[in-house]
């Protein structure tokens, strides 16, 4: 009944198989093992360019950081959800990289942005020239920190209103794998080919033990991240290790399994959330997340009953029993129906 | 014939275990794991400090600069010698996460810092105030980068110059436990009852995948810590997988055996490399590292029939065959008699 | 017919006079002139604070962000409001100094902070610990950038509110004499006495050349706000130049009648402006500033007949005639009566 | 009898005149002053360099920090002197504008570059690519912080070393006209004909009150400098009065007038000091210092005199009294072959 945080979940066992097999003799170290440039080719296939390069790290804050400081110079400012990961997650991680950029905060319904507020927002910016921070970059989630999804027109026409005021866009895809097959598109067409470009390609929330793929649609800016990287304290000696879970996440599709795993369990427990009383599903599940407004007195006997999750932004237990307020279920690659029937008939059941 | 680096090799076994062992089931992220509050309580232990704070990061060039960051100000100097990793193999990245000190290089025979050198650069900084960066911290590293030790007195002798100046110390123990079983003294010894405020305990270089473990013997700078780790996007969030690595590097002694191991082979090697024509050992062999001087043409034949290590700064292959140049040798926890047999048979022998 | 800036008008024939005394013979550099300890003493007569540290510098940009540097760590926020000049003008100099601090912005009505914005931003902030942004600083302007003014209660609760959560108050006085005099109390009342910690009491604005004065009350800060003065490149080698300003901007209370010249023209503006067709003055006029709404026909005559204003973030005059804009007109010390009566009569006459 | 240093000497009284007559009406601000062009165009004659673009800011510290940030990315180094202003005397300033470069320092006699260390420190930089600092900028200093200078040869030769490494160079010319005075070249000669990227062309040391111009000769990086510029809070609202004086400093050859009032004097200074029983100048005299070996008890005599000049380098009185030691002695605009007679016959006379 844990429905707490992908980030709770173990790694797949494939995984755990992977570092057992790379962990045996001789590796040159910091990225130049055999299976790191095999990383390479096959994100270069998967996301059908050539040209990309490719990165491996610990971390989504420290991928989706050191991306932007790449996009965006200190005197600049990222345009991004105000529940974005970057502006909420990060402890200013992209203040920290970026060397003082500032971040603008853009609503928009269910975790997007709202292309008018972003339009507005470039519209309107640094109306009195070197008096104000510039235009730096836009960022986007897919899916994002409320569970929905950008569509590849979507994306497109955001990274459109981007592309005229001469800003690169980023992705953070931390949840990349679940927002792509939802979509089924490719993930070409959900990035290089809707104006992105930089992804941080996730693996973490899908089944890794701690690797995300940073993909530089340009070349250019590869060796500027590599030194940012290394002065950031990221590159791995031992980088096998990076590589081989990276590896065997992209064989025979596994990453794509793990994410369809995921999003079907989520769809399933959207199901059975939906038929609780007074039940109400606040945004669209379209990934591996369900936002969820109940009553707290329901909530309450759930978690009495063993139910881990979280409350969303500021909600907590401590009020009126009847009020409603919203949890955060989130589902990953090992959730089982059994779980979520556990979940439905003995935490909420009783 | 790999004595290219102890980050080449792979990890024990008994670390692919416990990653195994650990991959069931849910745990909570960001250091809340079950077991890194075991592991904490070990360090104190190991450490004879029951306040000790201690944070696990997947790289030394993080643990390092993240404790620098928190000992030295943005407008000081880091005293250390020219030879250290953290003025020489981290792209600067103390200057970026110290927000731009300086690194005032010293110097002193076999990579330990000559005592009056430090001496001299404390006496003499900042002679006319604000308009001088100021005297930040002090960084050892044990074992140095040219494989020999401080002892426990020279440890206390130049901390006592530290805290004559009022500045704390750092201590880069990349190979810590390489250090220790040289010195045959205990863990408290080489750092806190000798002055040192900050200690990176090193796993990865002594048979871990990735874990350096940063040990503070001042609490009120665990704080701190953590904030700046963040922001530099460090915390694993499955990070059991890295509290899993350091308990079982610290169960049953591993850690000081995978050392002895290496060690042992180290004096194993430079006894018999001792006795290749020509040959000069130096710098004293106190840890697990050779420093050889061999004329070019030798080192040109060993290359040749397969051994694999790295000239020092600067020399290379291209030049008098005669001449002497310096090669670094490095030894592992998995380095055996025979692949030192090896390489002075088949590697030097014909 | 000049009303763009406080920052457009010379500066007041004392300043030039005193310069010229000052420029005799051979002085101390870096502040250690002669009149630079009886600036410092004469601000502790004024501020009633016998231990505040008095730092000059040019501009106030500069004296913004290095006092926000020396209240706000690098992973913290600072409660602004979103119209304020270190959110809206300085491109980012308190991100800069600060390290890649945030800044979160907040709203209210003619200017000044809403206190339940502020109190709302201070309970919620961090609530999932390390991984947000911490709270910093408060920051509050007076004069507003809107030409109002916070009276003494108003700076009192907000700076309660702070304390409440142990955070300082910074003050940017660009238009220090604008407020006191409009508010009639004392320079201590504004400051200390209601909690502020910091305070930039500005000149340039008001008649000097370009000297802003920081104040900090809390001695233990002011070696760090020296040296990050130093590593930003403020001090003036040749400081007698700036002493010699604030000392003749000091003496026989030359601050105060230039403030209130200014602020008496500006009633009198307010006033004429006021019997305009369809002229509507929307903020309160406290201080040196009228913000005047206007239709776009008659701000096109004004301009035309050769009068000079701005019109506020982002309007223009592009646009249907007949709807009305806004404008900001400033006055300063050397205004006359004369040259409102011809911006009247002249500019909006014919 | 005060010889301790130009920042100490007023300002000429050309400059109050020219303060004085902009002190009228109002002007646009923020470097839009009508004088500011006028000012600008002259430099481009001067350097003969019609698409040179100038700023103007108050003090050396700032113009250094802000070219070397322009022209050094965070992770490379400088290359300077190891007594040059930006490494003994800015507290950190290049560190921190770069964002934590790094400052390579090295020797050579009387403050100039040895060519074979600069040649030897870019041939060795970088030899394992990511993991070191990289190369960044050359900085030159002329005339020097010794009194000497480097001839148009001797600055093209190291510049075309660094371009070799492609790497950009820098001028600190807080002495810029004693320099060029001395060498009896142009302006353009003694920088972009000789491979200078950036200068800083001093007028405080030499007669204005606070003014530092820089010369960007790449017109590219003039956007970048206003934004860091504004960053750093340096840009002056009421800019005029930085116009007119550095417009003040360029009509009638005043500078160079000024120059070589304050090198001639310090040749006469010399030529008296040699004459003293046991003296010896220790650099040659190029510009307007003489660094002079004393025994400590004529400099004790000179001072209870009431001479005043600075010990060099750590030097003091305290010590054997027939010791020689180093006393640095500078001249300026306003010193007077009366101020040299009486040092000699008072000071040193009795």
């Amino acid at each position: 009944m844990n429905f707490s945080s992908d980030n709770s979940a173990p790694a797949a066992p494939e995984i755990i198989d992977a570092l057992r097999r790379i962990n045996k003799g001789y590796q040159p170290s910091y990225g130049t093992d055999e299976v790191a440039e095999a990383v390479q080719e096959r994100i270069q296939e998967i996301f059908e360019s050539a040209t990309a390069r490719v990165f491996l790290v610990s971390t989504g804050t420290a991928a989706n950081a050191l991306c932007l400081a790449c996009l965006c110079p200190p005197w600049a400012t990222i345009y991004c959800h105000q529940k974005s990961h970057v502006e909420e997650d990060e402890c200013g991680a992209p203040e920290f990289y970026t060397g003082g950029a500032k971040l603008t905060q853009l609503s928009g319904a269910h975790g997007r942005i709202d292309p008018a507020q972003l339009e507005h927002a470039l519209k309107t910016a640094a109306p009195v020239g070197v008096h104000n921070v510039q235009r730096g970059a836009l960022s986007l989630t897919n899916s994002t920190e409320l569970g929905t999804t950008y569509n590849c027109d979507s994306i497109a026409a955001l990274a459109a209103k981007a592309a005229e005021y001469k800003i690169p866009v980023h992705l953070d895809g931390a949840r990349f794998a679940n927002a792509l097959v939802h979509l089924s598109c490719t993930p070409a067409e959900m990035t290089w080919k809707s104006g992105i470009s930089a992804v941080v390609f996730g693996g973490t929330k899908n089944g890794l033990m701690g690797v995300e793929t940073v993909i530089l649609f340009d070349e250019e800016m590869a060796w500027e991240f590599e030194l940012r990287r290394k002065r950031g304290g990221h590159p791995l000696s031992k980088h096998r290790y990076l590589s081989a879970q990276m590896d065997a996440y992209l064989t025979a599709n596994l990453w794509l399994r793990l994410a369809e795993q995921a999003n079907a369990q989520t769809r399933y427990l959207a199901s059975r959330l939906q038929s609780l009383p007074d039940a109400e599903i606040v945004h669209p599940v379209e990934a591996n997340m369900v936002f969820l407004a109940l009553p707290r007195r329901l909530h309450q006997q759930a978690l009495t009953n063993g139910a881990r999750y979280y409350f969303w932004h500021g909600a907590s237990l401590a009020g009126d029993p009847q009020e409603k307020i919203i949890a955060r279920l989130v589902c990953n690659w090992s959730t089982t129906e059994n779980d979520i029937d556990q979940l439905i008939d003995r935490g909420f059941g009783r």
